[in-house]
């Protein structure tokens, strides 16, 4: 195999969601075959983003206040004029980044005990998506898989 | 092609500017011929850093602002000690970070819709430079461009 | 060489702590003879994480008290709940991201003149790792390290 190419598609209930989606992210790996590498998930919008961190639910809820406080909503962004009302949702996703990678040893994602993989959505109940690329070097066995 | 090396050189008219980069990345990766793999685009400066989101002037200003206020300029910094006056642009770059990594599918940057790569320049009016890689996994035939 | 694959570990001294790392990069570097490609350096931690910035005394200073007035300890996040005391320590780890990728050039690593590559420590005394891939495109001789 020298490519496989996939997008996920999430559509969360609420305005701001935080999916866990390393099983996703395995299932995936596990398709394509690859031992050694490193694993791009890049969300496709401005505002989502990916990153790798605890899956516990005080510490998401946690999270999502700071980021409130942080990156607050306000009606005065100068962003709002296009008629847009999600300024904050774009400073979120700034903070979180829209791509996260990681590393493949062995066949398998290369985290630490408690670090997981989450889509980051800061303007939700609508169709988004995610892509990536598994890159793995070797001789003459290349495989890429994009989800 | 198994290798094609550039840097691009920014000099902006003030002390921070957004430069919206997503012509040049496209530009070389035509030149690359790479029909799958990533880009890795990376600021050569710690007070200047890479970013994936929208081409929306107000945005922009709103990004501006909002950096100023979470990372905002003082003059009492320890980093001033050195004689530097920057000490709020080190900051900035680190909250925007020096690199972005954008995946390629069938000879294009697989952006969503609304996504555009920027250059954020926080300490500007001098001669700064990018660079980066363009990595495809092929069989036998693998390119890279760097710029 | 077709894959080198290494761990680096950590032990604080402090509760949080900024380490330079950028000799350990560059040794494993030279050791896997590679010339072009990127290097992923990445923290296997959910409060840690990689960052590149300048070496300089006063500014990790100015990063280390920024970091705690964006993201202050506190008794009450909803994280500790579980018994844990280190919400903050998830919020700054956040904030400066898990990993971080440099770009290979000519066999050195191709950062600019003041960049330097930190191992960022939110939760210290006790074993902490970092893993990492460089890797190469070529056309039959592919390579890639893991630290």
């Amino acid at each position: 195999m020298k490519c496989l190419t996939e997008y996920l598609k999430f559509h969360t209930r609420s305005h701001r969601a935080y999916v866990h989606i390393t099983p996703q992210v395995e299932q995936i790996l596990g398709k394509s075959g690859i031992k050694e590498g490193m694993v791009l998930v890049s969300a496709m919008h401005i505002t989502a983003g990916v990153y790798v961190n605890d899956n516990e639910s005080g510490l998401i809820e946690d999270i999502d206040q700071w980021l409130e406080k942080l990156a607050p909503f306000r009606k005065d962004y100068k962003h709002h004029d296009t008629g847009e009302d999600n300024g904050d949702s774009h400073l979120k996703a700034l903070l979180i980044h829209h791509e996260a990678i990681v590393p493949i040893t062995a066949g398998k994602l290369d985290l630490g005990t408690w670090q997981r993989i989450f889509y980051a959505e800061f303007d939700g109940q609508r169709d988004k998506r995610v892509n990536g690329c598994i890159l793995i070097p070797g001789s003459l066995a290349m495989a890429m898989a994009r989800f």
